[in-house]
């Protein structure tokens, strides 16, 4: 029941965080190493390699956009995730907790896959890597938002921890096969969508009506919401560019990710405004699809796509996404999926868009539009297609396998999970002091009169209605309860 | 009524968003291409204009200035516009849409006026074309600040359109001529800021008192906007220095903006304590007042006027503009015009101080203290309050006949702009769920005791009171409803 | 009383503020210049320093690392101290106005301390300036955290002057003598969180419990609490990096913040959990002691401590900064210190910490690991540990002194301080519309059925029990002004 899953979380929630904290910190003492532009041997490696100034430090090239994506990753996810009621804590608070233990893992996960230095099997830390884990955290970040209110931080950690492993591979085959996902489209939210649907499939709740009171909104968190909104729109560029080429690349992959966004959030209000009745816009909307455009130029985000096709992108994703958000938010009982901040329509969807991009525009590009130093890596973009393709299958086989053991994991049942008519509320797992002290008084506000009434009614004739004032006291009560959660 | 205008809405907006997008993918195809600076030949360009190193590439220059730009414009004046009870979705949800759209018409505007290349007749964008659409879109929001609450989404895009287009013109006119308005006090706020009063003169209601219940804030939405003042406060030196020159004009940009902003909010917190009584602080003063700093410093921002000028032009904005809230904004009958957010304390009067100290430091600025390289283009500088004066007389017959079309085409009648009553509500064109339920239990928490008490009164010998009951139910009903709303 | 603080406010407050600011502005008339890299001379300083180009000027170096700070000291701190339910807008503003003001008073006393220029008697500041400015404003708005909500504007401006003149002196000890401290542990957060403790120790108040109502957060001042906490989070690696070595230094500091601050998070989830009855969770720990990693890792950030100790760190800095809050907090009555924010927990024993692992770092760190170049300056941080505990021990009778002064200016019965029912709430200082309105409105519905049944009673049969009722009603009412507050 209720007292004992506490129990447990209680007991697992500090023993988990210490041990694999103990952990990464014996990982890291064995594996971890500074980058040589990180470490205190820069002056002669620069020497060594003829590079004159301080400048030329990928620290000064990558720095700032870095700053941006670690904003997005803790404030913007963070803050989106605040949009329920009664879950504000739990959105930015579980975010926080995963982001920060997911970071460490992926550091190792990435390095061991794609860094490892074979004369002293140590990973080198810099700039680079710190985005890298940051990304990485993100489509874990994604999966969360899938699961969000109906699963505890226990379930949470272990869900990252096994989504870090599965990205760190998952980049492996396609980045090192196809050389081409700057923004990660498809490595980052493809993958974190279809991930954190697929949890939340294993984790299906056919009784979850039983919280309903809590799944909405109220109007300042949603203004809540929509900071976290504001910051990934705003930050977007960034994320596209953080890990790109430098020079060129980097300020084209702004460019074309600035100019999608802006198509997106016009079609966006566009659709939302043309799906409801009376024209009304929905915050839900506004909040999600306007971030599609970031998405799908993912991948092509360096490509020289040029300026306008960066506009279609925009329109395109804007489009998809917020039809995805009118149709399929609906279908949660058919599909048995329970999506709770709709990711399947944000990231899934605009990511797989994104990979298509990527893939036509590598084909259509030709070396008068890149130049003649940058063909070459032109050309193995061309496989891009056929391996999304190819891979798509045949990862299929192997995700089965370890999502079938995944969710044996995850539904054991001492993660201490809420239960359904407990979801999407903050009570389960924090102090949340403010909240009782407000129903006990809204309960004795309400009942105050009526104990008056009725003992008027006692002491006259009209002891005759006691029966209905009762009835409609608790209904009064009731009402009154789901106004002030509201 | 206001069933007609919710069906104008919802067929005009969505009309308009994907029209308006399918125009400017068309434009961008025919007009727009990358910088060399973004363009895949930049390591030929490189070769050929003896460039080292990828960082020289302008996008490491102004990278994290047009970032933190970005920031203000999105989070900083959508957030500042949150600050009515029930307008918060509006004011940060149409600043996201106007701002979207305005970009992507600034970045062709500004393109055709100031750098269409001549050979190809096309447009190269690159970081410093970002960061002036920006700018363009800062114009256009401070005008979107005076009518706050009383226009319609669809007469906001038709005043951004316009705004845009004017803001270019304009933009052409001073900057080609003069060469000095870096942070842009009279080409964005003086411009916005008179170009939003105008607006809003246009579009005055008489009968506004009746929304009157909803033109106040509430504590929360108060944060909300402090938030947004503190992003604008925060970032205002990267404004003034995101298009300086590169070198010592950016980083002494930064350093006059930071001690003018600094010395703006004590001369605020001053007047504001002393005007109100009982010395008590105004939460509106502090959102805007504090700002005034970086607008004035605007027009000199890259200019030796040595640092303790900084510090007095800091201060006069300050008491200006505090005391432009204390005294113009009780007069909105007297002069016709009602502007919501103070858009003429805080932008349009700090704008031409800015204005004036350009020109001032200007004349006074010498060749010892600007070295040898730098008197040129202060000789061009001096021209610059003669400019100034001839422009604002000569100009103003050319933007009557434009306003006066403009005036034509906001008042039509199908733009469904919200009746007197329904301003500043954000019920007109967003969805808000909750607070329907809230004022309907709000309703019925206050009813149910009274139908228990009426019905008693029916059965007993008290009918007579029934009259008196039934008309303190509907005060109570009305102050309930008020009190809610706040 | 009352009154009378106010009025003295209405006087002092501007007064105080215009003064001020006219001494600044003279002070910076006499002393104040640019640096060579932002003044009008830099083209011909180039050419002297055979400096190539414009991007080797400091400015690109650390303005965005200057940015972050700036965001870190106006909206995360500010954000962070909203966290009472009504003293939002005496957190964020007050912290706004000594910011602003301390930052100029900063600029001053660091630069006669740190970079008199010995030739013509003036200062001349450049970005650098700007971040020290920052980062001494920081120390005081440490010691703002433990006097929340206690003190009025005018004795904040007090401690605020008295806090930056202070810092200058400890500054120039620790630094000139010791060379290591980047982030600062020692010098700003140790130094900022006892100056804080110290006043509040002075300005005790024995009946505090009387505004014991309004010592609590509501539900979205929790959230915007943590907004500013993840502004913090997000940003300490460019606070503890802002002033490091260009190259490796800054990067080093940038990745050892990060791994420190993930690992403080997990440890602060963990000991939260264990910490409480059934396992919940507490905002106060998460918003607070998920930071102490950056403040332990300030003075050894850019030292070559490799990454697992940066993990190490963070672990036991989070341990402790919990540990504080969950034993601390409740003594308050006994050590007759009030510490609102806990910023003992948060800054002075984090801060000590960093201390210790400098000195053991340093202590510990060969020529080996740094490289050939790097030994020299590894020398002076052998004296590390060794002066610390002298300084400790001989400033204590100067800083004794010094507070006993400041105690007795601070305690003066004419600074408007507000009456010890009335803390922590922003009625006090600032005009609060909606509140009032709200309590009315809430009387009024508490009241109107009770006077209708008072009427009732007094006209029937019933009159025995409206005493009865009449205590009830004022129950009723307390319960409700209770709840509405809350």
């Amino acid at each position: 029941g209720k007292k004992n899953c506490n129990i447990l979380i209680c007991v697992l929630l500090p023993a988990i965080c210490f041990i694999w904290q103990i952990a990464m910190i014996a990982l890291f003492a064995i594996f971890v190493r500074y980058d040589p532009e990180a470490d205190a041997h820069w002056t002669e490696y620069m020497h060594q390699n003829n590079i004159t100034s301080n400048i030329e430090n990928d620290f000064y090239y990558r720095y700032p956009s870095f700053q941006d994506v670690h904003v997005m990753i803790f404030m913007g996810f963070g803050l989106l995730f605040t949009f329920l009621k009664r879950y504000s804590f739990g959105g930015v608070g579980f975010n926080f907790l995963i982001s920060a233990f997911g970071l460490q893992w992926a550091l190792l996960m990435q390095g061991w896959f794609h860094s490892l230095d074979s004369t002293d099997w140590t990973i080198k830390i810099g700039m680079k890597s710190l985005i890298n884990a940051d990304f990485c955290v993100a489509g874990c970040l994604i999966a969360f938002g899938a699961c969000l209110g109906k699963v505890s931080p226990i379930q949470l950690m272990v869900m990252t921890l096994c989504g870090v492993s599965l990205f760190a591979v998952e980049e492996y085959v396609i980045l090192n096969l196809i050389h081409v996902d700057t923004g990660g489209s498809m490595v980052i939210h493809t993958f974190g969508g279809y991930y954190g649907l697929t949890i939340s499939w294993i984790l299906y709740r056919p009784n979850l009506h039983q919280s309903k009171r809590l799944r909405g909104s109220s109007y300042h968190s949603d203004v809540f919401a929509m900071i976290g909104t504001l910051f990934l729109w705003v930050h977007w560029p960034s994320f596209n560019s953080a890990i790109g080429n430098h020079g060129d690349g980097q300020h084209r992959a702004v460019i074309n990710t600035y100019l999608s966004l802006a198509a997106s959030v016009l079609t966006t209000f566009a659709v939302s405004s043309l799906s409801a009745k009376r024209g009304k816009l929905s915050m839900v909307h506004i909040q999600n699809a306007t971030l599609a455009g970031g998405v799908a130029m993912g991948t092509a985000a360096e490509i020289m796509v040029s300026p306008y096709s960066a506009l279609v992108v925009g329109v395109c994703s804007g489009i998809i996404s917020t039809f995805g958000f009118v149709v399929l938010t609906v279908s949660d009982e058919t599909i048995k999926i329970q999506d709770t901040c709709g990711i399947h329509n944000l990231h899934a969807m605009p990511g797989v868009l994104g990979g298509a991009v990527g893939a036509v525009t590598a084909a259509f590009a030709s070396t008068s539009v890149y130049g003649q130093e940058g063909w070459a890596s032109l050309l193995t973009s061309l496989m891009h297609l056929f391996l999304l393709l190819f891979f798509l299958g045949r990862a299929r086989s192997l995700k089965q396998g370890y999502l079938f053991s995944l969710g044996c994991i995850l539904r054991l049942p001492c993660w201490g999970d809420p239960e359904d008519e407990n979801c999407f509320d903050d009570e389960v797992y924090w102090e949340v002091t403010a909240t009782k002290v407000h129903i006990l008084a809204t309960r004795l506000c309400c009942w105050t009169p009526m104990l008056i009434i009725n003992k008027l009614c006692r002491r006259s004739v009209l002891c005759q209605c006691e029966g209905k004032i009762r009835s409609q006291t608790r209904f009064t009560e009731r009402m009154l309860l789901h106004m002030h959660i509201g």
